[in-house]
């Protein structure tokens, strides 16, 4: 009883936030580990937010976060090439070290995201003084795979990429 | 000249070997620096020889290489795509989670390479201990951009990988 009052006090404690990742403030050294979902693509100033995260983290803290992959997101279409059948024949990659905006669609909208370049994403955090721990580039599961036929297609490309470092 | 002395005689102990890199021993702890260009691709088995390089080092040594990059290995022809009238398009991702051989053709030659992703290249040497110390995907200077034209493509798609860890 006293372990479950004392999860439902610790769930009590979550603070929802609403802000630009740019505007955030958090006081140095406040947080044992920070996880980010696919967000950092969106953010312009990729080593100011980098920084900011390496100082609200304790000694020793977690830092794991997802992008979309450089390879998905290098020549801005964010598509498949296919052939005149409909059939998609290869992903397409170019200007790769253009490490600047790209004009997207996503569910119908205007996205602006930002490339940069897997080295970037990880010499930055190295630079800052994390520690890499390790880089994953997610395949669908087996029984996904057996599940949903179309998912094989994201074998031939890698879309995301996750990244934990330790500071 | 004592020096130039020491210098000689530091020389004069270099010793080659012409070997295939599966069959290569060497005492462990030997070596404080490992540096290897362009050869990894050519290696079906990577985890052994990360195995090996990382026993070979002593404490605390360097291992730096290169290979060429996933980006440029995956879809296995390595050439770019063209249009009609022969210009390049952009360079073809496919196949990109299939780590197995690739036939490819250089200087005239039928070559054999392995093909293996970005986090498998990163993650077997953070198994095997290393420190990523950092991760390099080459670019033309700027010098080179404005004495021979043609290597603008090179900014378009990464060709080669070069990454330092630290043992």
């Amino acid at each position: 009883m006293l372990q479950k009052a004392a999860e439902i006090n610790q769930l009590e404690n979550i603070k929802y936030q609403q802000n630009a990742l740019e505007d955030v403030e958090f006081a140095t050294e406040t947080f044992d580990v920070i996880i980010s979902s696919l967000t950092f693509h969106y953010v312009q100033e990729y080593d100011v937010l980098i920084r900011n995260v390496y100082n609200w983290l304790k000694p020793n803290g977690r830092f794991v976060f997802s992008v979309e992959h450089p390879i998905f997101t290098a020549e801005g279409s964010q598509d498949w090439v296919y052939d005149e059948d409909g059939n998609k024949l290869y992903w397409s990659v170019d200007h790769y070290f253009l490490e600047a905006q790209r004009n997207t669609s996503f569910l119908g909208e205007h996205v602006v995201k930002y490339h940069r370049t897997i080295s970037t994403y990880l010499n930055e955090l190295i630079k800052q003084g994390f520690k890499i721990i390790e880089v994953n580039e997610p395949m669908p599961s087996e029984e996904m795979l057996k599940s949903i036929p179309e998912m094989t297609d994201e074998l031939r490309r890698p879309m995301m990429l996750l990244i934990s470092v330790e500071k």
